[in-house]
Parts: structure tokens; sequence; C-alpha cells
């Protein structure tokens, strides 16, 4: 006889703001605050598991409905949760807007928004499911293959300060000039230990990239590099920077938007095509793979659907011969911890994944990540391996009530800097 | 602070012979004994789990030199299993014969040699990590995302008995014709509700196997029907009965071999082409998937190397539009069990799947599935659901060491009742 599976008998979604430093990308600037969404589960067991995600309304609005169609359900009904917040949701499956502007996401379709919601309850389900067990989550996806996840430093341009009162501050100051971005690196790689080095271009005229990332060169000379200008550079601009930067980058990501863009920079300068923009759903896969548009897909558990949806784009790149890593936007240690354990038990993960985290000085957790050496160790704790912090959480949800701002918007960010600042046509360069 | 996880402490190969009718297919017949190998795993906590998979003997060495390399590794390290089988096994990656004459399974390399071997240990362990935390193997996988699995009924020409002494009998009969093929069909329907039929072709003139199909089509109306003569036709030939037969079948199941000639009759004809032959590893699939050689893949999980491999296959053929079902050979309800859990959990089924159980009247577990309505249900017992039977297991390995069968040969069968049989070239016709 088998005893009733384990239940959920209450979901919850918080919505919470975390502060962001000013951070310079193609679109503007990233806000003083940028909303997440902090999923908890708790089972009939007395477990609890949380997850995380993007907290923009529109993804808040599927979230609270799929919450509310949680209780009753066993807590290893993984495999529904799709179909499930499409139905609680009410969401049919059309493609939607072709571009999401709210932090350079990729084409933005329901079936994204859906998958992206549901990572958090799927990271919230495993983490549960392996508190209950007494597992780690790598355990319960197979195992980990290795026992540290290399990390990439993440660089940007970025001023000291938001232009704007009552931001939050730190004490990096600003980074506007190869200089500025090579004292970045020193700090990281000081501090971290990271080895790769990822600069977010597409800020500057492409000459002054080129100028910042062979001051990298010089400065790191045996460390893996990569520019990421956000698609916004023509094909000739992309084809023309990877002439002067032959030799130098790893790969180059996301230089231009579009698969043929892709696969013709590609074609015509053999450099290695990035992307957690031209591909970012399993619908892109077919084209683009066929015309060779990208070489390294960076997955991100929230856009791909979780932490399975993951493996299984794994899967698929390595029976198509390209490479994976791992893109991350603005989070917390939550996802650190969840993006730490999927890649634990990815066999071709190639390149050291991205984190913002760095930057975020805030977390929801009790003990934050801090990465050595370069790398984030993978831990055999039950679950995620991590605590929420009840009171962190509160105060960030009560910031989220008070400030009002709903979506992140790096485009209005900058309009308070600059009010001429409009959205930027794609390519800028 | 977390317990150490769960470990395997011993783990065991049982090679055993069970009974097989004379069925009939394009290299000959299957012989009276055919092997397969039980694998048991035992853990720290007492808890044990089952898998099966190929017994002949390239699969039994292998399978035995991983079982030696398991005792003190974690129940849970699944991913490991694959590289670890190569080591133990001391294999390369070469890609060895190109086709297997025993059972007809395709390309023959060390790399589906080591999946067919992993997926009866990955079984084994998710049974028995299913009974260490009471979850069935299911819910392990994510969650059944439908409580019953269909199957087709699968016939044969056959003869009344193996030309062989002291082989096993049934009173099933001779089925060489048309009517004996319905004959064989209604008793498959009265007794097990199948809706789905399949028959196995490349046995005589084709002109006769179209006669057989519609002889079905006529006493089966309304029941989808299958023809898979192994890769026995030309393309010329293919085309031809894919105009005869044209909206009598759901797909033709390899009616000819290669990915060039599957593409060819498919672009001909617009007939769906289903294999287990033509894309039976993950490395033939950009080249097939590219040409549109197949539009079913009919999925193993032996030879793609167990339940999440299954899952990864699945998540490939959902992302470029093509459909899945499942194969099978010879095999007993461990691996019956296996194929129901994960044919639960994966969306993309579209087809009933295959199954020669009800050709077996032996088994290993104590309780063997009886399909109801052509279909199996799937249970929420711990792990696999089924229990080994130790007395039978006994009894059939004892068979094994009497008998001295140790391959699959059909041909060599065939050679008894024909000593001037040699292996049919493909194109048969
Ligand atoms: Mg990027
Ligand atoms: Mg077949």
């Amino acid at each position: 006889m088998s005893r009733p599976l384990p239940k959920i008998v209450r979901a919850t979604v918080t919505p919470i703001l975390i502060g962001d430093p000013p951070l310079l990308n193609v679109l503007g600037v990233h806000q003083p605050y940028t909303p997440r969404a902090i999923v908890e589960l708790e089972t009939d067991a007395g477990a609890t598991g949380i997850g995380e995600t993007y907290g923009d309304s529109e993804y808040l609005e599927v979230a609270n409905a799929l919450a509310a169609a949680l209780p009753g359900r066993p807590l290893t009904a993984l495999n529904g949760l799709h179909d499930l917040a499409y139905q609680s949701a009410a969401l049919t499956t059309d493609t939607g807007k072709e571009f999401d502007p709210a932090g350079l996401r990729g084409r933005r379709t329901n079936e994204k928004l859906v998958r992206s919601v549901v990572s958090a309850f799927e990271v919230a389900s495993l983490d549960a499911l392996g508190r209950t067990l007494d597992l780690p989550v790598h355990a319960l996806l197979g195992g980990k293959i290795r026992d540290r996840v290399e990390y990439s430093g993440y660089l940007f341009y970025r001023w000291a300060e938001h232009p704007v009162p009552d931001a939050p501050t730190d004490d990096w100051g600003d980074a506007l000039d190869p200089e500025g971005v090579v004292r970045q690196a020193r700090r990281f790689a000081d501090d971290y230990g990271f080895r790769s080095f990822k600069l977010k271009g597409g800020v500057f005229d492409p000459d002054q990239e080129i100028e910042a990332i062979k001051a990298l060169a010089k400065a790191f000379p045996d460390h893996p590099l990569r520019l990421d200008p956000n698609g916004g550079w023509s094909v000739e601009t992309s084809v023309r920077v990877a002439g002067e930067l032959h030799g130098l980058l790893e790969y180059m990501e996301d230089p231009t938007t579009g698969i043929d863009g892709m696969a013709e920079v590609h074609r015509r300068t053999g450099a290695l095509m990035a992307t957690n923009m031209c591909v970012t759903t399993f619908a892109e896969i077919p084209e683009a793979f066929a015309k060779r548009a990208v070489q390294v897909v960076l997955s991100d558990h929230h856009y791909w659907g979780g932490l399975t949806a993951t493996r299984e784009l794994a899967a698929i790149c390595r029976t198509h011969g390209v490479s994976l890593s791992m893109h991350s936007n603005t989070h917390l240690g939550i996802s650190l911890a969840a993006m730490t354990h999927v890649a634990s038990v990815v066999p071709n993960l190639e390149y050291a994944c991205d984190s913002h985290r760095p930057w975020q000085t805030e977390d929801v957790i009790t003990e934050s990540h801090r990465f050595v050496d370069g790398a984030l160790t993978v831990g055999d704790e039950p679950g995620l391996g991590v605590e929420l912090d009840r009171d962190a959480l509160a105060a960030l949800h009560e910031r989220w009530v008070r400030l009002g701002v709903r979506d992140r918007d790096d485009v209005a960010a900058m309009v308070k800097a600059d009010p001429t600042w409009t959205q930027p046509a794609l390519p800028r360069w």
C-alpha cells in the first residue's frame, strides 16, 4: 500500500522591490528598485519550499492565479504546472509581443511568461520536496556531476549614483571608460576570484567598448572575456567589432538581433554567437539551430520554465552540438541557489555562468552566497540549501507596497536623467 | 545539517532466459528463449530496486562492469551512470558496427550499448529511491499527467510451434495469412481491449502484407493500424505500399532503411514515417530531423538511456514538431512498468505504445500487468509498483545456465527451420 502523495496546502506569492545600482545598458539604466516575486509553498507534511522569479505586474498576475490553483495538488505534480498556469490565468497560447523592453529578455510571448512563472513554483516544489525527503535539489535532478559551479564577473558601465533622490547607494563609484571597467573588474577579481568577465555593452559607441575589452584583455591576459550589447549593433557593426576583437572574446553575446543577423555575423566572422535574446523559447530553436545563428545558448531557468526544462534545453543543445551556459537578470539568492543546483547536473555546461548577484546587496535568504575563486560550491543540504529570511522578505515587500514601483523599465529610469531619452530602436549602431 | 545521501551497497545482474513464441520478422524468427538481464540494487537504508534490459553477452559484460563499480555511490547519482559505464567497462566512444542483426535495434554503437545498460540501473535506482521515499517513479519524474497509458496490440506472423524440440508452446496457433492475422487481432481485442494494432511485416511479399492490413481494416474499421517491415523494403516498394494502403495506416514504421530513404518515402507519399531503427540515438537526430526523415520517434527507454533520457528525447521531439511513441522488444514486467511510468509523464505521447508483453507468459514480478481496454493504469505505489518474484528469477536464471543460449539471433533460429536461410540483405523487396 502507498501513502498519499505529499500535497500542497498553501501557496503564496510575495512581490518585493530590491535595490539595484545604476547599471547602464542599450535601453537605458536600471531603476533604483526592481520587482521580484517570492513564492512560498507549504505542504501537508509541514515542509516549506521557496522560489523566485520576475515580479513585474504581468508575472505577478499569472503567479497569483497559479498559486490560487495549487492547494490540494500533489507537491510532485510538476509536469502539470505549465498547463495549470495557462488555465488558471486564462491565457491563450498566442505569440504576444515580439520584444520585451523590460530587461531585454528577448521575444515576449505568453509561453515565456507562463514558463517564467512556473519556474518559481517548480523550484519551490523541488525545495519543499527536498526538505521533505532530506535530499538536495540536485539529487532530485539525478545528482550533481560537479561540486562547484563557475560564475563570471558581470561588469557594467555605471554611474556612481542614481540620478534621483532616495535611491540605494554603494561604494563602487562610476565606470564609464576603459579604466573604470578595469577598476571594476579588479575589484570583482579581488573580492570574488572571478576568472571570466562579461561586459554589458551597447551603452557607448562600439569603438569605446572595443577599447574597454582591449584594456580588460591587457589587465587580465588569461581571463576569458565577453561583450554583450543586447542586440545594439547592426550586422556590419557586429562584423567590424568581431574583427577588432578577434582572439580576445570567448564569444560575442547578442551583437545583433534576429536569427538571420546572428547567423550572418557568425558566418562572416567565425565568432561564436551566444544569446539570451535570439533564442529564449523552445519554439525558436529549430530555425535558429538550422541556420547556425547561435553557438552558445545562455539558458535562464526562469525563461525556459524551471530546472527540468533547463535540463531538456541542455539535452537539445547537446544533441545539436550547441554549447550551453547560463544567463542572469537581477535576482536574489533563491534563484542563485536554483541556478547552481541545475548547473551542477548538466553535463554540457561549457562556460562560466552569468550572475548579477554581486550587484545586489539585499537578499531574502539568511545567508547570501559568496563567490569564492569565482565559483559556488554545490551543497548537499536538503532542498535548495538556503533559508528564507522572513524579516527581510517583509521589509522588501513593505517597500513594494510603499514605493509603488510595479515594473522594471530601464527606459523610464534613463528619462529621469535625460528627459530627451526615448526607447532606442535597435540596432543603435 | 543534512543526512548523508542514501548509498548503494550491492548491485547484482542476473541473466535469464525467457520463453518467446516463434514470431517471424524480416531477419528470421524469434528463438524459443531470449536473454534478458535483471538488475537489483540494494541501499544502505535497506531498500531495493529492480531494472531490466537486454541480456545478450555484450550487454551483460557492460552491466557486470557497471554493477561492480556501484557500491558506495549515492543512489541518486543517476547523471554519472553514463560515464561510469564507459569507464568501468573500458569502452571508447567509437561508433562500432552499423547495424544490429540481433533484434533489429538500428545502429549498433558503444553509446547505444552503454545507454541500454544504464537504463536498467537508472530504473532500478528510481525504483529503490521511490521505495525509500514512498513515492511512485512517476512522481520522481515530475508526476504523471495521465492516469492510463494506451498500448497497441502487437500482431505477428507466426508459426504454431517452434521447429525445434523442447521449446515453449502456446495455444495461439499459426498466423500466416490475412485470416490468421485477423484471428490474432480478434483475440488481442477480446482479451485485452487493444484499440490500435501493429503488424510486424517484412515477412512475406509486400502484396500479402497489404492484404493483411486491408483485412484488419475491414475487420476493425475504427482501429488505428500500423505495419512495420523493419526496413525490408526499397524506397520504390515503400512508395507503392504507401499508395496501396493510403488512408489505412496511422503511420508506416521503418518501411525502408536509412535517413535518405525514409525522407524520400515521406516526401513522395506524405505518409508519416515512424522509426525505431532509423533514429535510435541522439547523434542521428540532427540529420534525420533536418531531412524530415521521421515524423514519429518510437522511443525505447533501453536504447535511449533510461527514463530521464526518454524525457529529454521527448523534449527534443516536441521542439522539432516530431511525434513520439514507444517501441518494445521482448521484455518482462519490470520494463513494462518503467515504460508505463515514463509514458505517464511525457506530454507529447500521441500514439498507443508498443509492447510485446502479451506474447510472454513468463515474468519475474509477482503480479504481471494485465491490459484492460488496451491500457495500463499508472499506479501510485512506491517505486515501479511491482515486486520481484525471486523464485521465478532463480528458475529463469537456472534455465540460462542450463541451456547456454547467450544471444538473441533470429537468423540462426530460422536456419533451424530452413538450413538454406542466410541473413537477408535489406531491402528484401
Ligand atoms: Mg545577454
Ligand atoms: Mg519497429
